[in-house]
């Protein structure tokens, strides 16, 4: 088929737009209503609507000050997991050093929303994304880079030259075999290459271990996250006796932030979910019991009911899209009968036996997220309440910002 | 607005319609850098990046038309797959009756971007819903609205008098428990009550199988999509004896295409999936084979490998965020050893036993992704290539629209 719509005409609007379009946006994303919200409930916002109730967060951000206090451990958040300036922003109030991104596109949408101490988690292993990163560098004193090949730091120092800074770098060191440079000698190795090249600036070691943070059971996952940092940690000493810079020590997360401080020489937490908890992170369990207590679930996402003709089952409108795939479940607060399945991409399903209250369509309910990152991550604005009010709209600028 | 909806007239326009309550873009999405990507090559996109190949997209599109030729029945594509405006024009380009949308905000955006042919599939249940979808209404005469319980047809009836429209209403009849009012009895006396309700316009019905869509072997899939669909064709029936409208009679997706053909009154087919195609669809076989060959797969995620330290493993950055945990698999295309995780919120994991050459960290993959349409969700824009050049950028603009 030749197609009419790849008209000439309508293809030239396309590429004129582009051509013309530096920073208009082209795709309007948030609605003017937004600014109204202010005040409004929770319960009669258009839904699916992501929410952060604010005394929780806050109550977030004062446990793990107060939990650090005296480790000597800081925080270094991720932001990740928020991908939104205003919440770095009180994460770094609340005495983080700094925060983490995954992806330079995140690190650009915090630096232009006013966030500049941030330590980017991944390496940028091609030319464009290693000119990103150098371009935001070259404004911003307080960025930092990670690096895990030799090639890679070579090329990040000639990108540095060319951009005419001196660039902070940290060796990401692997636990397990997802990413970074393997622990020992290949790591020592690096970072001498790094410690030398002269428009590198080495400034220590990241080491992160994924598979750590959701071991159930504390007494089991304080074993093996120590076991499994122990290459890092000897890395770490190598470092040291190497004269190479050990400023930076950093890793760890919300599973593993209260284990974490017990490693010498470590400096920082790349905690996440610890400002929003999930049903992932209830179900790791804390030192005190099976359902881990630590923080408080801040984050939630409210739904409609839209069906109630099927006996034992209710249909929302909160489905995969709202809500991601993640296990176990979405937690329907209030409900302990109800088993919500968002297998669905635009609809929720509830099974249930039992409920509190007889639901008609149009009722609201409100979830706990499976897993907190990428349920964010499926939104454009994060609705901050306060007594169940609407106080703030927070734009998640980073949202999508997977590259 | 009219198709030119990316000109500046059409920019102005869409801002001028945030003062009415509709949109006002605040967080730039796209970047600029975007214009320039024309003629880049797929190859060189920073990754994760998603990529529609269009002659295959519009091979898909010419399949569709051609199959259906001679039946009867037409498309009526869901623009929940896409959320793309572009593609919507090019459906409608092709023959389509007009476009579904889930969601009020995706008719929302596709409206504001010149699509004006849309039936949304889902009922609004609330008050503000109700008002957003008869704000559309009131300028879009072409605007088809769902309806599944007698207390909001009541409800639409009394928006659509304060609106000073005449609204456009289908019956959705359930097929199974998720959504819709069950067939039969109740179905017929939901649509006397709109045929009645002087504000609204009975046009017919909507009845969509979810589950169908999938099912295995094809002979499975048909004998079981018409077994499922008989009560929807006696409620046809009933509609018609009962003098009601039943103009449109639509359902059916990307799976049962050329099974609801064989409905009798059925008039056109909701397909979202067969322009993309996905791993999920390339398994559920077709009418001569076990993989599902009527449509090609268009649709892929460009993606970088990241680590290649650890001996069968790769690491690369598109992880849960840039194809979601959908299941099968993402498909390496060209490589039928890997074994593709996105478990990982950031990283994909390969696992291999043999590779068609040996890799090095900045290599690039392309990948049929698991499931078209929440990944689409994931992302800003899609590429559009010929011969693996970028020919056009295009907004999703409905993006993260699940309200």
């Amino acid at each position: 088929m030749k197609s009419d719509a790849f008209s000439r005409r309508g293809f030239l609007h396309t590429a004129g737009a582009g051509a013309m379009g530096a920073w208009l946006p082209r795709t309007p994303r948030v609605r003017d209503a937004e600014a109204s919200l202010v005040g409004v409930s929770k319960w009669d916002l258009d839904t699916p609507a992501l929410c952060v109730d604010l005394d929780k967060l806050e109550q977030n951000l004062a446990t793990m000050k107060a939990k650090l206090a005296g480790t000597g451990v800081a925080t270094r958040p991720h932001a990740k997991t928020h991908k939104c300036p205003a919440i770095a922003k009180l994460q770094l109030a609340a005495g983080a050093v700094g925060v983490c991104t995954a992806k330079v596109s995140e690190a650009e949408a915090l630096f232009a929303n006013g966030v500049d101490k941030i330590l980017m988690t991944t390496s940028n292993v091609t030319a464009n994304k290693i000119r990103r990163a150098m371009t935001i560098r070259k404004t911003n004193r307080n960025f930092i880079q990670a690096v895990d090949y030799e090639p890679n730091a070579r090329e990040l120092n000639d990108a540095a030259k060319e951009a005419g800074v001196v660039a902070d770098v940290v060796i990401d060191v692997a636990v397990g075999t997802r990413s970074g440079v393997p622990a020992g000698a290949q790591a020592l190795a690096l970072a001498k290459l790094v410690d030398k090249l002269p428009n590198l600036k080495l400034r220590g070691i990241i080491s992160y271990d994924g598979g750590a943070q959701h071991i159930k059971g504390f007494s089991t996952r304080l074993e093996r996250t120590l076991q499994n940092f122990e290459p890092s940690v000897q890395t770490h000493d190598m470092f040291k006796r190497a004269g190479l810079s050990t400023e930076i020590f950093s890793g760890g997360g919300t599973g593993t932030y209260n284990i974490m401080t017990k490693v010498p020489g470590f400096t920082d937490l790349q905690v996440g979910s610890y400002i929003f908890m999930d049903a992932q992170y209830l179900e790791i369990g804390g030192e005190s019991g099976d359902v881990y207590t630590d923080f408080v679930p801040s984050l939630t996402v409210m739904t409609t009911v839209l069906n109630t003709y099927f006996p034992g089952r209710l249909t929302t409108d909160a489905g995969a899209k709202a809500l991601t795939l993640n296990k176990p479940d979405a937690i329907v607060i209030g409900e302990k009968g109800f088993v919500y399945n968002a297998g669905s991409d635009e609809f929720g399903s509830i099974r249930y036996e039992t409920a509190a209250k007889t639901y008609k369509v149009g009722d609201r309910l409100e979830l706990i997220v499976p897993h907190c990152d990428p349920a964010v991550n499926e939104y454009d604005v994060i609705h901050g309440t306060r007594k169940d009010r609407v106080e703030v709209v927070w734009p998640i600028s980073a949202r999508g910002h997977s590259q």
